[in-house]
């Protein structure tokens, strides 16, 4: 077999073979097969697209080029949930002690990254003492005990995928249906749950800017995930503003406790009931969509969420103390408003920029050795179609220097405010299953 | 300016800038842009073409990265001619001196290359002595005095042109029409000419078989001379079976030879004066097309076009008696008749089989260190249209040994006999200015 073939066959619109796509995938993870030719077949991708077929075979040799998390040793049918990336999604929070409340197993395996806040494993690390290190025994032991257990990500999953990802960053192949979506499944599959809830997020702040993409990205993820065995449904949700109130690293545990504990916080804990939902359904625990619902929605009001998160902070080794008191989590010095330049009704929060905003107060990480501050952030005041009078505040930023013009301007350049009245976004536009 | 960004803007369907398309080229040809983001870009060129704009400017970056050929030394105005190639194509040989003979200059540089025959080159030392190596001055002396020389190219021309081929060889962007014409008129552009006339084969033996995608070519590449200041023509000529009757060195030269000695053959001749007639209006020696020709088919009956030809071996030096005496150019021992298996008419000679049947011959070079034998070839004795008796020759191999099966093979391949009368394809088929 020759790669030429191959990258002609697809970029004259053919279907590439099993045997096809396995060549390119191994010899290119070994290092047979040329950069120049790899992103030859990627930009021809790009172009032709691929068949549910091809992109399945591909997600598994990705899968296969390197090692899989064995979760053999897990009681029960284990659900795991991935968001494609928003600005204060702390759904993961949520959603973990919720679906463990109830039973299901939830082995969730974390990273950092470079992103406006932290990474989840930064987030919970706002807990002081919590330890994200463990043997995998450890790691095993907890979920059996607890249901529930954040471990930092260990092993060399879908090697292929990250060179070919890196080789698709520099060569302006990232935006390929197929392509994405076989980056992100080969992870989730490498990571060896059995069922897979995907909240795909849609609108200014979401990797897919349009409703229209985001099915499209959903449906080849969700196709992938069947394909290869896995139940696997995804959640279209909205990102044209924040998720909640709160975006940073010690805030986001915060307003996550606070809605574990009951709080209604109404886009946050509806996107958290909804992902639940569909993950203990997956895990069989419940029959349909509304007796799990029900269920879960009593348990956030019943206390046994809460002691769920409680539970997993403990057995991590996080001060609990925090958990019960979140006044007592990390919180940055000074608290500077910034205020609504006229009366009116929001219009739009671009995300992106108050992310921005959040990691210029020290939030993220903007390169590998930058450091997080987890008591720094943002605190929205004012929502999309929320009423405001001038002068009043829309956002608090929580930062540790008294001056933050920086992240100011980044705020007032993503709050537009309208003369005239304007509807809240919907929360949950589609599932796909 | 960031490599990606071209990518991306091409990906895209974008017009590239002058700036964008110099920086791609200098940048490539140093090594600053690697092989995989050019790949990635001629991938996207494929897909999304290129303006006539972005195609010449590509083109001039190519002959600017490399040397050009000063020919301001040589008298009046120098016409090139280029083929796209093909079996049995000999016009070379009998338009430079028939141009030569009405006082236009011919600079021709060639090469020898791979292929069923061999090149210029190789072809012109089929006479004993014949030396194609001089230094600069000669050439330039030879061409102001005799009108005519032929020399192999020196020179590192269009250097990105040939890095840039290299690589799209591998990886699937040969086939780009934008491409294929800016990298022709690269290395014709850096040779020097002032004007241009490129035979476009076309049909079941050229590179592009359809005669839309031949005149889309042709038409590219008149784009680009007359966008970068060369007045160009292209004719779009028939190689649905090889040109004229003979398929080797010696013996086209000897056909050559024989053509402008005023010998009728039919397509071969025609051809040539059509190329020659275009080439000597560009030079401005006739006010139109039916004055040249008129011109120019006198010369090939009073002597005058064959004597420019005698005196270009002369002047480089070979063996003129060859030439006075086509009987001694170099001939193979065997002559061995491939003869017809059926009445009938011939409907399809396929150039490219017999281009490889004297290629299995000798004639031409599978690889570079293959050595060439001058006096093997194919004589065709029937062409399409032709009637045909079963047991009467198609062909006549000349041929070193006895045995020769697998051209025979080839040849049977290439000829279809077919019961019904079949007209003989046309020649010309149009000329694009």
């Amino acid at each position: 077999m020759r790669m030429y073939d191959v990258i002609v066959k697809k970029r004259d619109g053919g279907q590439l073979s099993k045997e096809e796509i396995e060549f390119f995938v191994e010899g290119y993870t070994q290092g047979d097969i040329p950069d120049y030719q790899a992103s030859a077949l990627t930009m021809a991708i790009y172009f032709q697209g691929m068949t549910p077929e091809e992109t399945a075979t591909l997600t598994q040799a990705m899968v296969d080029s390197g090692e899989t998390i064995d979760l053999s040793q897990i009681k029960g049918h284990k659900v795991d949930k991935h968001s494609t990336g928003g600005v204060g999604d702390k759904v993961t929070f949520i959603v973990g002690p919720l679906v463990a409340s109830v039973g299901v197993p939830v082995a969730k395996m974390s990273g950092r990254g470079l992103g406006h806040t932290g990474g989840t494993l930064d987030k919970l690390e706002s807990v002081k003492g919590l330890e994200i290190e463990m043997t995998k025994e450890q790691f095993i032991q907890n979920v059996n005990e607890h249901k529930l257990a954040v471990a930092g990500q260990t092993g060399n999953l879908a090697p292929a995928d990250k060179k070919l990802y890196a080789l698709r960053d520099v060569t302006g192949t990232v935006d390929s249906l197929p392509l994405i979506a076989g980056s992100i499944m080969s992870k989730k599959l490498a990571s060896g749950a059995d069922s897979i809830v995907l909240d795909v997020k849609t609108g200014s702040g979401a990797f897919m800017k349009t409703l229209e993409d985001s099915e499209a990205l959903a449906q080849e993820m969700v196709n992938i995930g069947n394909n290869l065995g896995r139940n696997t449904i995804a959640v279209i949700s909205d990102m044209n503003q924040p998720l909640g109130f709160e975006v940073g690293n010690a805030n986001e545990i915060k307003e996550a406790a606070e809605i574990l504990q009951g709080k209604k916080v109404e886009d946050l804990r509806e996107l958290s009931l909804e992902i639940a939902s569909h993950m203990t359904v997956l895990a069989e625990v419940f029959s349909n969509y509304e007796e799990a619902y029900q269920a879960l929605e009593q348990n956030l009001e019943n206390g046994k969420a809460f002691a769920s998160f409680r539970k997993l902070i403990e057995s991590q080794h996080g001060d609990t103390a925090m958990i019960d008191d979140l006044s007592l989590l990390p919180k940055a010095a000074h608290a500077i408003e910034v205020t609504a330049e006229q009366d009116g009704y929001v219009a739009e929060i671009d995300a992106e920029s108050i992310g921005i905003a959040a990691m210029y107060l020290g939030a993220g990480r903007a390169t590998k050795d930058d450091q997080i501050d987890h008591g720094v952030g943002i605190t929205l005041k004012k929502k999309i179609g929320d009423q405001v009078k001038a002068g009043e505040a829309l956002v608090i930023l929580h930062s540790v220097e008294s001056n933050a013009d920086s992240s100011v301007q980044k705020v007032k350049e993503a709050y537009q405010i309208s003369s005239t009245q304007v509807e809240k976004p919907k929360l949950i536009y589609k599932v796909i299953k």
